[in-house]
């Protein structure tokens, strides 16, 4: 039977030290540094000859120095002969570039999922990712473990009433009604339409709002600009308050001063991504995946299915 | 016959710019630009449907960002259906990493290798590799340029008196005999050695430069603090003055100080790496690879041997 081991690189060290203290191992040792030039020096500290190996790693921004870093330590382990390589990757960075939305336009959740085989992975433990064709992008296992219940736990606690469930857009009524279903509560799904070119888009409300707490859920929230209108738009048509969730926190350029300034009164994120002292808000929560992940992590080294975290 | 295209992307746009003016083209057009997350995002704004395309980007600081673009633009052009996707590459970045000098160390400059061809290259042509086995590395044409008869010719046209060719290391002696032969000067070699372990290293220098012009060469100056311990090495043993070259300024760090500081007269360094401007101290000459590289881009479109630029 061959020993586990799980190393962090720099985008998650808390999540990973999380991990490894659910599992009850200490983290292996390695250090990850650039040189003066900027490239990224990695020195694996312990051998991991025939050891069953995770690495912990989101490509969170930095994205392009977390991506060279994963690229690096796979390359480092394959080398010093570990048994498999997985890849812990509870944010998958490109992964909105998972289709050619115009000509000549790269798909660059597909190359990610290239490269990462070509380094030497064995396996990826991901979470929720932009796009589950995302899974078929890798010819290794990959395993999709999801936030959902994470988030609709905590809701739960605060013991709500009359809650709706709202998608901002169509693409997460999957999502929303899978939350919807561990609150038992209905669903409402923002419709946005351009009624001419070059006019405003309306924000359309699909379902019953109104006098309700409504529950904004989505898979990433970067730049707000969607969930903090979404947030406005509930408002104005009657909801009582409006709180937001969702699974990665990329938050990035205005996001933070839009929530801010929104509607919004409390926002809830996993910590799939680590976020800087800066972008700590009030406003903001912050729920560990550290029990899902180091469960997965257990599951997948004792042969056992995963399934069962995948909703 | 397929047509030639010469596209950009942000490492070295003047450079990319001389090569299309020397071949008698316009630049390909394509937008490289970030999302505000910091994911690279890349439009290709032209056809290359069947076209023979070169990429110039060198892998230099930052190198993780310059390395993601080349392999997303590769990614882009092999999907929008180009012939061949030759790689212009003056600075090979990572190439310092070309063997495990410890144990539990990556390759990462076979990684590289092999996350371009994974990407789509078809061919790569660079200038100076660190060490020429890199070409080893890949299983697609690697045509390496030489940067020593550019940077020979402008000693040539200084018409200097009594030089001699000094190589900084071991490593770098096979470089400084090529350039002597160029100047028809003789060779001298800084050998350093380390007399007890804990004890400062030791300039000894091999062959006779006193009373001579001494022209240090070497393939990167990073940190400079090699060619300005030599360059210092060789006044103090009576050398009347000293030039230094390389092809690949990286000058990271401390360098520009250290060069300043310093008893080197001049330095002499290729545009394989585009300079900011607070690099560009008063000693410093950069001298152009376009004339090289377009001829060489030329020769492997009309399938001409390229081996005539090879010294
Ligand atoms: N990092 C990014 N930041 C913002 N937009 C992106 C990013 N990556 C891809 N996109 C765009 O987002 C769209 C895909 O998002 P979606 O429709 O939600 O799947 C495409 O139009 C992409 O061009
Ligand atoms: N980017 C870098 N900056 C400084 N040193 C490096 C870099 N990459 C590799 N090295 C080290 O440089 C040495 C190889 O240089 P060399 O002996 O000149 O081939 C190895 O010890 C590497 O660990």
């Amino acid at each position: 039977d061959s020993s586990l081991k799980v190393f962090s690189l720099n985008s998650n060290q808390e999540l990973a030290k999380e991990i490894a203290n659910h599992i009850g191992i200490e983290l292996g040792k390695c250090s990850v540094t650039t040189f003066s030039d900027g490239e990224v020096q990695i020195n694996i500290e312990e051998s991991v000859r025939g050891c069953d190996v995770y690495v912990v790693q989101s490509t969170s921004e930095p994205v392009n120095q977390h991506m060279m870093e994963l690229l690096i330590m796979i390359d480092a382990l394959k080398r010093a002969s570990a048994s498999s390589i997985n890849i812990v990757m509870p944010y998958y960075g490109y992964a909105r570039q998972d289709r050619k939305a115009r000509a000549r336009e790269p798909i660059t959740a597909k190359l990610v999922a290239d490269l990462l085989q070509t380094a030497g992975a064995s396996r990826v433990i991901t979470l929720d990712l932009h796009a589950p064709q995302i899974q078929g992008f890798f010819d290794i296992p990959v395993d999709q473990l999801v936030g959902v219940p994470i988030l609709a736990d905590y809701f739960l606690k605060k013991e709500l009433d009359d809650i709706v469930v709202v998608s901002p857009d169509h693409g997460g009524v999957t999502r929303a009604r899978h939350m919807a279903d561990r609150l038992k509560a209905p669903i409402a799904i923002i419709d946005k339409r351009r009624p001419k070119p070059n006019v405003a888009e309306v924000m359309n409300i699909v379902g019953n709002i109104e006098g309700k707490t409504a529950i904004l859920i989505d898979d990433i929230i970067d730049t707000a600009g969607t969930i903090t209108l979404a947030a406005n738009a509930l408002i104005e048509n009657g909801a009582t308050e409006v709180y937001a969730c969702c699974t990665h926190p990329v938050l990035s350029g205005p996001a933070i001063e839009r929530i801010d300034n929104s509607k919004i009164k409390e926002l809830i994120v996993t910590n799939s991504i680590a976020l800087k002292e800066e972008k700590k808000m009030d406003k903001l929560s912050q729920l560990s995946v550290a029990p899902l992940i180091s469960e997965a992590i257990v599951r997948v080294h004792e042969l056992q299915s995963v399934s069962i975290l995948f909703d």
